[in-house]
């Protein structure tokens, strides 16, 4: 394991091609727009050093016996996924935001079972040559970035049946030691704080697909990759002099990039599926499930500072007795705990696979995700509803630094006595930092993508029940012979 | 362990005072208003039987080493938790209804915790009382009543301030060999099947309320106990020559009752609490708790043949591929799974008490209990947009028999033709029975009272969140010094 | 316009073939399961002789000039639209319940105005044999049955192409002198306290389905016209010895009914549409969207009864100040208001048709409506946490009446001192009257049926709609150029 | 009238002592944070202009027989009513934002019909003067702010008890010739875009807070005014380079300022309130009902944008065949239409004051109201759904607008072949602008502000709802003789 600071210098080293709002970016690292999401992923590093939390943050890995942090471990029971969801509400509680490494694990957990399946079916060597790899992340404690999600194109179309043929990212070349892919991952969580990337494939193929069929890790600065950073609301806030309450969160955020593969060459012991049509749908489905139980935990946690944020926000405007904002409060926790509680019930209810690591309950994981799709918007407007008009109206910081204006909004900004104005105003742009502003991409509308959009679990999750078997319930009862 | 007929036996040597629909009824077993509820617990027995479910159903008494019966098992572990969730869901699988043994098992978790915690701090022998009888249930496979709920009366006022002392449940005279209680247990489930009662207080206590912190045991057809039983909606189709069909559910269903104590004698060995006022609370939220985890169990197996009925209706009128159809069962199997998910969760984090038994997560158990209120209301609307108005407007099972209409009904309530017009009808009517009927109380309505209202849970959220610190991750986040 | 008292008089002259509950019924107005509905019915008149509602209840014939119950009114423009919804609301808050008048009325306007239309295309002269029934009706004060919904068998084909010809309504022979019908129509809310039966198509049709776009008017008792009475939740309550307090509601109620037209003869007078298909979906559509609008105000008026039963209910309990429940009654005032709201909606946007009759506007009436799918669901919900467990754990009627056990109820069931038991059981079944008993069908799943579903009324919401316009509204504004 | 030309001019001699991010703003017309709000406004005279939208658009004054722009008219009945909802939809689909001119219209409305209720009550001239200033206002065709909303300061108090007097506007002195004021308004919608400012009290009031009771109209840059405009989610992107596509509204906004009055001085003539403190609540009441109706319109229209760009973002995905997609769009459309339906009916149903002026139906009002409150939050949810998580990941214009770039964002954010992928992203970024941008301000958020929030509304039906009628009504039904 290494510490924050070891994280973050080892990302000075990396080389990536990289355009920020038009700009090729040279250093990442402290580029104001890019640093606060750098900054969550550094407190993954830093948590894990903290003692009290060493039975959330760490693990003894499977593959070594070595302690490493969680976020690389391959899951060995419930209780590891149980403590897995327990960790993202921590680390989402901690940095009000997305910190981004739950991709890579998901996506490991998700490869490292479906190549032992696809090995034993076919006779390959993919569960050892992924074993080595991530081997290798474990002992470098290293960020990975879990890519799953192609453009996709014309979707009642399969990869290969597109008219452009590049849309879904495949093989171009095959060469003696490895093979060239081109394409293009999107909605890319935290790539450019990235060692690693992991690719897969993004839905289940038909054997004209072989091409498509494609998974396999390389350095995520390799030759041929160029990433092109996705702009969020209020990004360039982060640019602003002196930028500070206006920020809301000031040190944490997320981000998301689009991640081109210009005909990138990979290595054959980097190639974990090349062409197993019939094991895609495995790859996806689990990494899916296993991201979608996730969001029962960093939801829950933002969902912590969010409510956190509203009911000191209507302390300090003296508002915190009135019977509708307690209710209110109890039912923004209520829906967050729920939230909560469908991520430890997938996980609790998860099963090992033959390759040995645990994999969550699919339904009830999928059941998990469409809330997450739901609850939060409610949380918003309850959240919206108690901040009050302020929020949205308040003036900026930079009007707060002007000396002629600040006793003006001190004067009248002001809410408890035994509260600053200032302090009022950080309140209130943290709220609106999670429910409008940066945040809310990780919050609110990532679930719209990512692992499955909401209508695709649903789709899921009607397979996923069995209804042959509750139709015959309703049979027996209703007296109901054949 | 004992068999079904066994139990069914030795309820007919119960001796109960009871009044139905204003009569006196001597053969509660074969009466037909009553007979369905008793199916229902016998259910708990016969399926108890069966070495498919052994390991839900059947546990290893932490009292005796013997097998007994799930439902009077004292929870060892989160796992034994998982598993009564489990077994509640199957049992509601099984009779569509409210089977009425988990309130004796939850009843007996709570006192087996808070009497040794009360022996703790007051040096009494509670404990040993309560392990005497409770190996006695556990031995003969009893079924208990937990009778928790008093008439309350005027809610502002603690017990002994009531202007009629007997609203709440208490002592009335002190004997040697033990006490004379008086009051009255209202909402109780099953009581008519049951062999023994198991009285809580139903609140939290001041000193002065001494005489009402009072916890024990007596059979249930004791000397004094009067019941009066509760009608249900559509009770008496029951009565109606030939019953079937229009029954909706012909073998199933609950009960609940009046228990009116008037001036029953409790010998000392069966009193569990007499006068600790202090510990009211704990006995009350601990036996809420595990009853609310409950809910996320019976509930969820109710509703899977809620879904399964509603999902034939529309497969016997034609119409399960239509894309409104197939999203509405969706989204009604995607609010039962998150009841049961809720159910899963507060039992996973479940908790070991002083006393050895394992306790429920209370936050997340209150949790689980708000959904209950409101779930099933939006799954019976989606029943009944699918079901359609025939489930309303549909002829009588009588009309269905007479000669002269039944080629008429045949002819023109005929969905596909694979189906018979009478299967189609039985389904409509057990949507009518878990919507309307008899079903309802325990489905919807019910959670509406027993361990406390939906409000009751709000305050109990709301002051098992820790708000103090989900206020100072937003401080933290925000930059707020203090 | 004729008395209360006429009207009752003039059903005991009807001949009906009526089934209830399997047995031939001969004397309707006395039955006791039936004559709740008729005096919902009879409540029209009566209202209507009460000065103070002139204004609401009736209305100066566009036919004759004449004073007229404004149940038999053609509305003449928006101002009338609005009263009719008055008028409902009016009625809903008299009965509490169903008061079946209003498809007769729904159904002449949209077959006053269709009918001209026809005549405009085709040359017939449907308009003035119209308009001479309804002279007649209006003139007798009449109620009449609006019959729209066919058992429709496979709904994927036409009525033509189904494999039993007769699962729609059709002519089955044409004479000299008009037609021979043969069909079942269900769902007929009212028909036994009906006068005449005015039937119309029940989907749009294509050429082929000449013989079943058939329009017509007889007397409800024709020869060859069957009815079959639809059951209810807790119907034979009112069979039961002095039943009072366990009606809920004592006087009102409402009925649906199986209509078999066994071969009945239609004289070309009261045709109105015969093989015109191209004008099925005309009458349909305008039907439906009258009887929407009627929800808009009928619900609300039960709902006001529902409200206020429930604050009695709170009040008993003396829990009227607890700040929760003041806000869920604000919240079903909230619900019903909105109702309303678009009751009043669809009204005051009313058109007038070529015919010189006004048209509500299509598209908010089935905005209304498909809130009416919804909002009573929630009322429910709110209205049985409001009640609380007692009003569906309650003893019977016959229990209070037992000398014996009417004390032990009157003390223990008591609320506050000023009001009495017996007061608080009453109010307590009717809130179960209208969840669950006898009025739940009519205030709930009602809604299901009748004039299209939920997912018809969503059909019909996106066809109404212009999506062309607010695409390029958007177009505008995001500067796209085609 | 005047046009749009003339308004833009007309501005550009307003002197305002304005504030914007810190710094002081000369030309506020020019500002390019401030001028899309500008934008907004002047569309409501350069369609007035269009004479295909004259009957929404114009109204002949009541004070002087003059054609004037709707939006200083006094509304003379309910259709004026009606048709100033219809005039707001309007203008919400032609700028899918905040025009800020309502508040002027709803303010004068209010203020008209009081003032002629307190000279009744006290003699005074309050509504002479108040005619005199509204000719003027009509005569020039002038945008006003309607400012009430002051800070309030701590919420338990009133306007005289507060610590600092100077958190509710008062006056601080008077003279011979007219009062000096004291104070500040928050959220003023629309200030820097207004020739002058109508100000009320923000709340009921006692005697002892005389001096607060003051409602007056000055110029909007008066001696003395100063102006801190509003931050917004994303304002800065305007004041990038070359900004078009990222805009998503490239032309219209909205805006809100923090007013301050520092001792502004106000002439006898100009005032129409002072200290008749029991007329207070009826101005406030009667304003907030005016603004509640108006919202019934403004955002259905800013809805109507929204859906329609929804729409536009699946077709471009080529999604729109989908079949929950269609369902989505329906449920957006319903919600819409459910809150124009509510503006309706509060207009409908309103009545005439003492003054002539016709007022909304003060419920329904508030009842629309409340849905605006919650709608657009799940209107919201689902355009996130639709359109997909390339909304919030996408690359910034800039990006777009690199060579090197641009090719890859084409191939790969390629939607159907029919569309550049340049006018896709123009539609998500428009979504993006009402759900997380500029305009989320005024089309969710601003909800919870302004006249009252969500709570207030609440309060208000309860006032407004007759429960005493509704709880006899349950007591005719039931039964219940007192």
């Amino acid at each position: 394991m290494i510490s924050k600071e070891q994280y973050i210098e080892s990302l000075r080293k990396m080389n990536f091609d990289l355009y920020v709002l038009g700009e090729k970016v040279d250093n990442a690292v402290d580029n104001p727009i890019i640093r606060p999401s750098l900054n969550s992923i550094a407190a993954t590093y830093e948590v894990a050093e903290d003692e009290q939390y060493a039975d959330l943050m760490t693990a003894t890995s499977s593959l070594t016996g070595k302690k490493i942090n969680r976020f690389t471990h391959l899951h060995q029971n419930p209780e590891d996924l149980v403590k897995k969801v327990k960790m993202l509400r921590l680390l989402g509680q901690k940095t009000g935001s997305c910190f981004q490494r739950c991709v890579g694990m998901d996506a490991a957990n998700a490869v490292f079972s479906t190549t032992f399946e696809t090995d034993e079916a076919y006779g390959t060597d993919y569960h050892q040559r992924f074993i080595k790899f991530w081997t290798y992340i474990q002992d470098n404690d290293f960020v990975v970035d879990g890519a799953m999600t192609d453009p996709k194109g014309d979707r009642s179309k399969s990869p290969s049946a597109q008219e452009d043929p590049d849309l879904y990212l495949r093989v171009v070349e095959r060469r003696e030691d490895g093979v060239v892919v081109r394409g293009c991952k999107i909605h890319q969580t935290g790539m450019v704080n990235s060692h690693e990337v992991l690719v897969m494939p993004t839905v289940a193929m038909r054997p004209a697909d072989k091409d498509y069929a494609i998974s396999f890790a390389v350095p995520a600065d390799s030759e041929g990759i160029l990433l092109i950073y996705g702009r969020q609301s209020c990004d360039t806030r982060k640019l602003e002099k002196d930028a500070d309450i206006d920020l809301g969160n000031q040190e944490f955020g997320g981000h998301e990039t689009i991640v081109y593969f210009n005909d990138v060459f990979v290595p054959n012991e980097r190639i974990f599926m090349d062409g197993e049509t019939d094991f895609a749908g495995m790859m996806v489905e689990r990494f899916a499930g296993y991201h979608r139980q996730s969001y029962g935990g960093c939801k829950a946690g933002v969902g912590d500072v969010l409510i956190g944020a509203t009911a000191l926000a209507v302390e300090y405007a003296g508002a915190e007795k009135a019977s509708h904002v307690k209710d209110k409060i109890i039912e923004m926790n209520h829906l967050n705990e729920t939230l909560y509680s469908c991520g430890l019930a997938c996980s609790g209810a998860g099963k090992n696979t033959k390759a040995g690591n645990c994999l969550v309950d699919l339904l009830l994981a999928n059941v998990c995700k469409q809330n997450v799709t739901r609850f939060p918007y409610e949380i918003t407007r309850l959240a919206e509803d108690l901040a009050g008009g302020l929020m949205v109206t308040m003036p900026s910081e930079q009007d707060y630094n002007n000396p002629k204006l600040r006793p003006i909004i001190e004067k009248y900004l002001k809410g408890v006595a035994s509260v600053s104005t200032e302090d009022r105003m950080r309140i209130l742009r943290l709220i609106e930092n999670i429910t409008l502003g940066a945040a809310a991409v990780g919050y609110r509308t990532e679930s719209m993508h990512g692992a499955g959009s909401p209508q695709a679990q649903r789709i899921m999750i009607s397979r996923q029940v069995n209804m042959n078997e509750k139709k015959q319930l309703a049979k027996n009862i209703a007296h109901i012979k054949n």
